[in-house]
């Protein structure tokens, strides 16, 4: 159940109402009181901003029982969350002051064309003269935005602005949103490597299947600087931080497990190919028409692939007839496309993670007695699969050690930092993951991406503790 | 001359010798001690930081006298100019801090996709919901960097960085570098179209001459942000302040002198439309074959648009033949092409413009005594023409009434503000443009800007003052 916050402002004439019939009206109505501000105090009118919870579509209730009542004007009422969106959510700051000419021809001219120059005869210095050495592009395209589909560049600035908030709080890297106005895959590609140059990394962001494989492909041929698509790679990798700890608690290993992936788009694609690096022998990928299977041929190239990989079984079938005997389902499809007969007809101690948004492939009240670990995407369940646990350190190592690219060992070691958070007197069935807010996460990620890229022969700077 | 600051770290014998020494020796190479800091004491050594103000060359002399004492170890020479770029001269920062679950749900997922329906519903809120209000791109090419020439897009980024640093501390403008891996005219209009929807304007800089007619022109039509290349319109606009102000030192008026334009290159044609605009009605504008004549035909199509203007003079001849009897010489060309004959040619009570880069038209030693008013582009004499006293107010203004762009009533109302931050008390011919830092300048373009903007229909939004 979505909540939002609303801030109502009420003018009170107290010779008619006090604030406890107030209170009252509105938790009838449905209303949770978080707290009450005075704005403008009085003995016969008051101004009071009151704050209140309320269910996805309880405003109108709420507010609806408080212009009923005598003596009460609703002067105002505000969304905390537009509140907070307000004028954006990130700024472009100044490292520092120019406060006089002796500074401004330092940071400008004249003094920067030696700066300039530096960088002319030697371009790596970019890395150190410019914000080239701390700075993300996170690209968007708009088409294919949380769960809300292809909603353009302007509607996707808000999911941008977000994700360079939690760039900069999470791992101190500076991220600035790019929003595309084109669909179009080559004038998307030619448009960032077109950019590319003030940028140490590229973050594609809710950028539709299938032409984000494509534009990613051809970005991380054609750039020298990592580029990675979040919504396939951020994913994986936390899914498979997830199953590893998954597999611990059900007391399962990753060679001998049988795994169901339904939804072979942007994300199902690299959490099948991670889930090959990790050591997965028997791998059934499922999309609308059922199983790919090995030996078939298909027109979308990433399943072409998979069925090429000699781990993917060859037994074609609907999602409910391969589902049977598995060790683990993981979802990244539609809501309610798994039945509780199909969860009931796996293995036994399986593992289901239903990541669909925001309903996720089975219901999780039907799902959880059924199985020994469950995972969804949500954050009103225990095990939160966020890729928010991913991007920050990723590109915090991938920065610290100048990568020229973020390649699948990388993935994997940032998969098993996370999974390593945990620790095993921690875990669980209800905690196999570690929250966003676990201070180590950025810090273990970030190891783990730095160390994998230098014996991987991919960076470029050995950062000071790796020395 | 230009000077640079270094820091001499030094370790110090005192058995050896004395700070008294190490002065003296700086002193003798021609150094500068700014300050000193003790970074260890001791009773036998100390490390010292030294500041140190050497002249353009003079850092490998102050080097070498400190290597050669006895007693002195020299551990680290470092140059404040380069200090200063070190990773790069702005961040991005979140406005707010996620300090819990329920901010997170505000402002990112879930909360965010409600954001972003409302923006998808109503695209003007992109203006309220995101930083495309505050947000402008400083693009550049790379190729005509400062007086650098085609440098390239890295070494570009430390100007446009500094840049948006001026946006920030004078203006408020958040501004992001965007420096173009590609010289293409219309890739580069492609480009900037494709990541125009999270700016709410665009300040075009340092691209060459004639391209960056074309894609300004273009976005000009194509985008519904305002767009402005500062190396045209804000010299342009800048000059005709100074010139405005000149004209009272000399007790002329504008639609009674004759101006001579020298360079008509992307400033040079800027600077002869806002002349026109202001009331010029002899114009000579000249290139390096010479005086571009009314009645001419060129290939240059701005140069064609300069001959068909009726206060064109249509005379032809070389710089020196034209500017007898001038009362105004503008240079933006090259150092030294104009001669002390030349402006002894001029009318009386003339005035000359020497904004060449970095050695003006004419030697200022040369020029001041002959004439009324002079001004240079330069800050170590008076009267510096600098376009940093335009793009902070113009686009404040811009962005504040959400201008669609920025048309020439716009620029010339912006020069008329420049030029009345001097009060008639304080005119004289020392003192014709003010700082830089002086604080009114920004609230005036500002105030102008939005006003002209108002009357002439291309504001979208009328701010708070102006209701």
């Amino acid at each position: 159940m979505a909540y939002n916050s609303i801030i109502l402002r009420v003018e009170m004439n107290h010779s008619l109402l006090h604030f406890g019939d107030v209170a009252a009206a509105i938790g009838q109505a449905g209303g949770d009181i978080i707290s009450i501000d005075v704005i403008r105090p009085g003995q016969e009118h008051s101004v009071r901003d009151i704050t209140v919870d309320v269910t996805e579509n309880g405003e109108s209730l709420v507010v609806e029982s408080l212009e009923k009542m005598d003596g009460l004007r609703l002067v105002n009422v505000s969304d905390r969350t537009f509140l907070a969106h307000l004028g954006g959510k990130i700024s472009v700051q100044p490292t520092m002051a120019i406060r006089n000419r002796d500074d401004l021809s330092r940071v400008y001219t004249p003094g920067v064309a030696r700066v300039s120059m530096a960088i002319h005869e030697s371009p790596d210095k970019a890395y150190s003269l410019t914000i080239k050495r701390n700075t993300v592009a996170v690209v968007s395209d708009g088409t294919a935005v949380l769960g809300l589909g292809d909603v353009g560049p302007y509607a996707a600035a808000p999911v941008m602005e977000g994700k360079a908030m939690l760039f900069k709080q999470l791992a101190g890297v500076d991220a600035f949103p790019i929003c595309l106005d084109t669909k179009d895959t080559e004038e998307i590609i030619r448009t960032i490597k077109a950019i590319a140059p003030i940028f140490g990394g590229i973050n594609l962001e809710d950028i539709a299947s299938p032409r984000c494989f494509e534009i990613e492909k051809r970005l991380e041929e054609e750039l020298e600087i990592p580029v990675f698509h979040d919504d396939q790679h951020g994913t994986a990798i936390v899914v498979i931080a997830g199953i590893l700890n998954a597999l611990k608690v059900a007391g399962k290993r990753i060679d001998q497990v049988r795994v169901v992936v339904n939804g072979i788009g942007a994300a199902g694609v690299s959490i099948c190919k991670m889930l090959l690096a990790a050591g997965v022998r028997r791998l059934v990928p499922v999309d609308r028409d059922g199983a790919i299977v090995r030996g078939g041929s298909y027109e979308h190239p990433m399943w072409q692939w998979l069925a090429e990989q000699p781990q993917v079984e060859a037994e074609p079938g609907k999602l409910s007839d391969v589902i049977r005997g598995a060790d683990i389902f993981i979802g990244v499809s539609r809501g309610n496309v798994l039945s509780a007969e199909d969860v009931a007809s796996m293995a036994p101690d399986r593992i289901v993670f239903a990541m669909a948004n925001p309903n996720p492939e089975i219901n999780p009240e039907v799902a959880m007695p059924l199985v020994k670990v469950f995972a969804t995407g949500r954050s009103d369940y225990p095990n939160q699969i966020n890729n928010v646990l991913v991007f920050p350190g990723v590109f915090r190592g991938a920065l610290d050690c100048r990568a020229r690219r973020i390649n699948e060992p990388m993935k994997l070691a940032a998969a098993r930092a996370i999974a390593s958070v945990v620790t095993e007197n921690e875990l669980n069935e209800h905690y196999i993951i570690p929250s966003i807010f676990n201070e180590q996460v950025v810090a273990k990620v970030r190891h783990a991406v730095v160390e994998t890229a230098i014996l991987t022969g991919v960076a470029r700077r050995t950062p000071p503790d790796f020395r």
